[in-house]
């Protein structure tokens, strides 16, 4: 297959039963479900964007390991070109769907599993690396979207794993045997679990001796035995509920929690299992792959942001102000350095030992950083240019009444040429822009937060290089 | 009565009708609605408050007007310590409730039309003020909610109402006769009509000759014949629907639309009606005040983001980080400025000729400025705090699950001796704080938005003296 | 004399004679030195402006001490209004003056010191409050300028006083006797040590037990057995060594750094000697009075930089450019805030035990950390207003040379009706205003650095009682 | 001779008599003056370093007009590698400089000639596009120093070349005949034209027909009759006029204003002359390429500004404190965004129809936007970082002193291991990079001013296609 079509992947879930809840109820058909299928939506487009002429330039290439056409979602970086035909490739697909699409983070765990399988290999003879190709071979031929569960619960946050009161407030290996290994712990904000079919499991931390059960990475399909997906509450949820006035009429984002009840996995899924020098290495793998996503997928959505800000001046008899000039400005400053210092980290990438190209980790966090700190200014922007009506637009319920319906056309009419409906669609779409917690949330915690990028770029800087700079130009010799 | 408790505020209700729909229903008992009761919970507070000690202290104050004792939020700035109690009281307030407690529009916009229709009365010989001291009396013996209706649904921006294709656009008297006036428009964004008992319509802009019909000032009866409110829909509704995760357990905020169907006002209730150069000053009084007031209430929700920002550092395990304590002085340097510069702008008030004080304008928009922009970096910085949790925690429903609610109670927790559930109340509250919609636009458009500010902070602040500084200093001779 | 007259200021200070370094020579009338001539006529200004009508208002008062008139640069802060007056008068001089004028420090720290001698004799039986009325009451008889020595040079930052490798990295006693004390160290920054008749010396820091010799309090005459005065040199001096291309042609900043060889103090000028636990308060009741000094006089350099922005924008033949305009009001929303901000800390201040009132510390500490943050940004705006000529305008010496001068009159002509000579003066005073190294520095660093403010922001905020209005809206439960 | 020597850069200069005037008098060897030779020597490193392994990597490259190595600094952008390059290249002097070194204007200059003549051979058959390459292999022949003259002094803002009262406000042919045309007009901020040999001069803005006779572009030699070069001042002339305390011990910047006092241009140097629909393009070319250019050498800069920051915090005691890593890492977040966008500039270039490639427009104008609103943020950062002795440090004269050089020593001491000289080599340092104006003016204004960079933002983004996708993901049908 290699190239899954849209119908193929609605296909393809009717035969996944992932055990799951929605607001305190077991729910049969989750894929169903209104509250996920919108959510569904966003992944399905990435499918039937690749059937079309442009979408297929970004998302379609060649696999070395399988000698196929392959997703780009389930390929390594092999080269700069490659980490530059991802950043484009999330900012032409967050353009068109103006939300998480919840494909990224398994691309990006496949690439730091892989380096980081490769380099246990290396050091202790073991065969994760093999393993993991395998793996990697299977998800490409079948085209599936594989969600990456790095984040857990965590507790205590100044404890480490194994200080823990509850010793599972980190995921970890409770047994084993010949067959495998058995898994327990919870895994939070867990991107896309419902609509994935497989889950790559990654430690969430650097991890000592002492935690060496919680240096786990393995791979389990989403409706495996003791799999639990709890659906996250998100602010709009009344919309889908009652199936109007969604803002983003087709798209949205969800993040459940999934719980690990003592899981089997076998050893062909197993790709780290103790090594606990390699947690580190490849949770900041992650991060710095994720971040560097980001800078694709963050600025495509602020097109979005811009555009409907832009658009609401049209519509509100105010095309051309200066003042909103200067914020239109302002706010591309923002998603242009986004996405610049994302383009920056792919061509000062480096290959790792496995072939695989990291991004250069100072850029890339530099980016997510821009995000994580400034995006909120942008969307602060958007609602001012916009206005207030941001805060309290009447239900399309209220235009469908014969009574008021009538009225709200009349009174909240806009610039001539545009129709009432059209000026209240875009301020729906401007509400969800601006107030769907999973996305705002996303733009600061995901991939990390930003103190952690800030220490990621620290480490990575170079600082003593540059004392030095200093010192010659003062005069100052060096000892 | 001149104070009424909160029985009676309720049962004052019960005569109330205010003709309403909500989300496309017309609703007998809006009073009682899901989606309004907590609304009503807020105004209801103050009320309460008013008969305990410590808020006595805050909201009581006494009327020379009737000579007994009122409340504070129908009474005349009648010197720079009314000022300070105001911006005090609403602070007070705003820590105690955590949202919008509507009462402030009626107080400001009582005190904008005080000093223009003093004004008028001198200019035109008319009796608008006496009219109005009446009114303002009536509204103190009977301490009333009175909303304040500015803000016109305006059309196409760049034109002025007597330009508008549609007439109806700004609020406009269509009909005159010795009785009264009848009034034609609709005003937006009415925080808190349906808890009211009057509303004071105050005009949105500065007014011409030729858009003297629009120059309209007067009273109405919430219930009053034509009148329509229509609830504008907020972000976290499923929430009040369902009757759970409510975040803020008792309050919230909203602000319907109220459409003016051909409504009549009798002569009595009238305190402007054709004298367009007055209609100017009382909006842009209104907004200075209504600046003023932010900074009390505004300031008074800061605490509250910074005491959820700081619980939840505790809550989960990281209670003395530098990074967490560097943020929580930066979101107090922007609570802090907001309220400084509006405890200013009441030392620097001077009074008007009705008697009335003025806030120092430069001063109160400096305030509402860093509202405006910077409030929503201190939310952000609550969210970074607070970790992604803020974004998809499963709801009460799930934990009341007998088959997953041990699992999230297990697995949710944090630090030791704070429950899981009362780290997940916090996160709710976090999210309300953070996405409600009606008090985050609130934050950028309430009182005018920043632009606005801006423009109204130059107007007032004295650029030619400040060049004359300049050229002293550098030795430039005036001509 | 009690107001002392410009001239008599000159005349005494011809009985000073301070020994004095600048540039590696020793100068004997410093004075009148080429680079503190320009400083001294700030300090003299304030006495010329006590002298007429308007500046009176600001700047002189009544001491009940001496019943007499006194400048209030030499009064206890005895009320609210004592507080307001005094963010009033500097705003008021540093619009007149374009600088420091050098003699707050003084002033805040007479009353920092008697707050803590009067509570050290109500603790120890001391009698440092009596001894310090006497020095107080001689400042005010002679309207004396008095420094304040307050930062010791601190070696390694990361040790404590007595943890120095070189004990003398923090001024402390060396000798005691009968008659008095010795004392050893050096004291940096000292503003307008040259200018003032006396200097008044507080501990840099809190001490400790083991610190006591450090926590040493005295007054001193500027030029004392062994004090030694070293200019600090600024970025403009080539132009002040030229006597041309002045910028503020009248007005200059400097602090020297003082050194203390052993220096004799007799008994009844000593005010703290040993007594380490009111060393802490000492320098943070100075640090909260300085940053609250501040507010006033930053904004009145705010107002010239904003006035000569804008005068630049007249010049250049762009006065009312849009872009321009809203930076003036971001300049004034960060000016407004820092005087906003001290005006509401004089307001919310409160006595202390000995009856000087304290100001409210977080909002002086606000008002400090938006100059110390933000009036980076404002200068900024001023050098992005006025253009690229800010960096390379030619010489006034350029201007006289007969060959290119008319060219220079002919092609740095701005609008029509301003001479080029006014158009240099005033790129000349933009250039003074942004480049002066005292002035921008001293935004910074002065009265503490913005890390400083931080946490005495955070120490005074009550966090705790924030949480708590958190916890009741969550419906978290007090344990 | 292709790649020329330091050596014999300096001998070229020799041969050449710039006319200057400095500080009123007209100097003879402008070369050897104290004010200009810190400022050749930056441009004599490029020199030296081309003839070193590691600066030859970045500074020399092939041409093929010559087919002979040259300097990159007199190369076309051939190719997305060679833009990539002119980025690291600038950026690896700038850390080894600290300054400008002045060869940029005349790099960029060079490929915005080529494509315009290029284009306006193509529609007017005119022949600039050969004279200019005669020029350029002329340059690269002789590997000179070429320096831009773009801005011209524009007499009132507000009206166009050919509405200005004084004909000359911007330069302009005043005469033609058979052998060449004769200008009139002066330039300023030139950065480097005492240092260069030639000079490249550009229209400072788009021109109409009316102002066609502005429309014109020429070389010029620096010592041409009629040119005469005037100092400009900048702020910390009294080190170099005293040789000492220089902070930068070596490199300086200057930016003379050029007057062209009828200089007649023959023939062969003129590449536009009346055509003035190219002037708008010429100029708009060169601003996108020095946008990108200023996102290498500012970048470098940075660097030392970080590096002078975190040895600053050694040299103090504080190698390890959280705020200032927390400011390390702001400081970078800004300075990579400078670089990263303008690396993207480079990946994103476009070859234009002259073959010379064009960085994208958007994201090297949001490098320099980045540049002249927030790097002022990194140096505040840097002297918060660096403490108060950055504005008054003793004199290197003092330190020489025998009566105060010992105490200097002693109390100016910082962490052990450090000699108090160093420490104060540093501060120094620190003072320059912070308060040199033509550096920090030229952060704000180089390569036009922020205002200039929103608008051709603005310009670029294709506001018209991000407004199509908000409406697809609203679901508003275009028309």
């Amino acid at each position: 297959m290699a190239l899954r079509t849209v119908e193929q992947y609605y296909e393809s879930l009717k035969d996944l039963h992932p055990k799951t809840y929605i607001l305190g109820q077991k729910v049969e058909n989750p894929h169903e479900h209104p509250l996920i299928k919108h959510m569904l939506a966003g992944v399905a487009e990435t499918y039937a964007l690749a059937q079309e002429p442009e979408g297929r330039e970004y998302l379609v290439t060649e696999s070395k390991l399988i000698g196929e056409e392959v997703s780009r979602f389930v390929k390594f970086y092999e080269s700069r070109d490659d980490l530059l035909a991802k950043v484009r490739m999330l900012k032409f697909l967050a353009q068109r769907i103006g939300t998480c699409f919840m494909r990224c983070t398994g691309m990006d765990a496949i690439n730091s599993v892989g380096i980081e399988t490769y380099n246990c290999d290396q050091k202790y003879g073991t065969n994760y690396y093999e393993r993991f190709l395998n793996f990697v071979k299977y998800m490409q031929k079948n085209d599936f979207v594989v969600f990456s569960g790095v984040t857990d619960v965590k507790g205590d946050r100044s404890l480490r794993p194994s200080e823990q009161k509850d010793p599972d407030m980190y995921l970890h290996v409770v047994a084993k045997n010949d067959d495998g290994i058995v898994v327990r712990g919870a895994k939070i904000h867990q991107t896309g679990s419902i609509c994935a079919h497989w889950g790559l499991i990654v430690p969430t931390r650097e991890m000592r001796e002492a935690d060496k059960d919680y240096a786990v990475c393995f791979a389990i399909p989403v409706d495996a035995e003791g799999l639990i997906h709890i659906y996250g509450r998100g602010t709009l949820e009344a919309r889908e509920l009652q199936d109007c006035d969604l803002g983003n009429i087709n798209y949205s984002k969800f993040a459940p929690m999934v719980i690990f009840k003592d899981v089997f996995v076998p050893w062909e899924q197993v790709f780290l299992c103790g090594e606990h020098e390699f947690a580190g290495p490849m949770v900041r793998n992650f991060g710095n792959y994720h971040r560097h996503s980001h800078g694709g997928c963050k600025c495509g959505v602020g097109d979005v942001l811009i555009g409907a800000a832009a658009l609401s001046a049209d519509y509100n008899g105010l095309p051309r102000v200066s003042h909103i000039n200067n914020k239109l400005a302002e706010m591309l400053k923002t998603t242009e350095a986004i996405y610049g210092c994302s383009i920056a980290a792919s061509v000062e990438a480096e290959p790792t030992a496995s072939g695989i190209y990291m991004v250069d980790p100072v850029l890339s966090n530099v980016s997510k950083l821009y995000e994580g700190k400034e995006l909120a200014e942008v969307i602060r922007m958007m609602i001012e240019i916009a206005g207030g009506m941001v805060a309290d637009v009447p239900s399309d319920k209220d235009f469908e009444n014969p009574e008021i319906g009538p009225l709200l056309v009349k009174y909240l009419k806009g610039v001539e040429g545009v129709s009432t409906e059209d000026r209240v669609r875009l301020f729906r779409l401007i509400e969800k822009l601006a107030f769907e917690s999973r996305d705002i949330v996303s733009n600061i915690h995901g991939a990390g937060s930003p103190e952690t990028h800030k220490m990621t770029i620290l480490r990575n800087a170079d600082i003593e290089s540059k004392k030095k700079l200093a010192k010659r130009l003062a005069g100052i010799r060096e000892n």
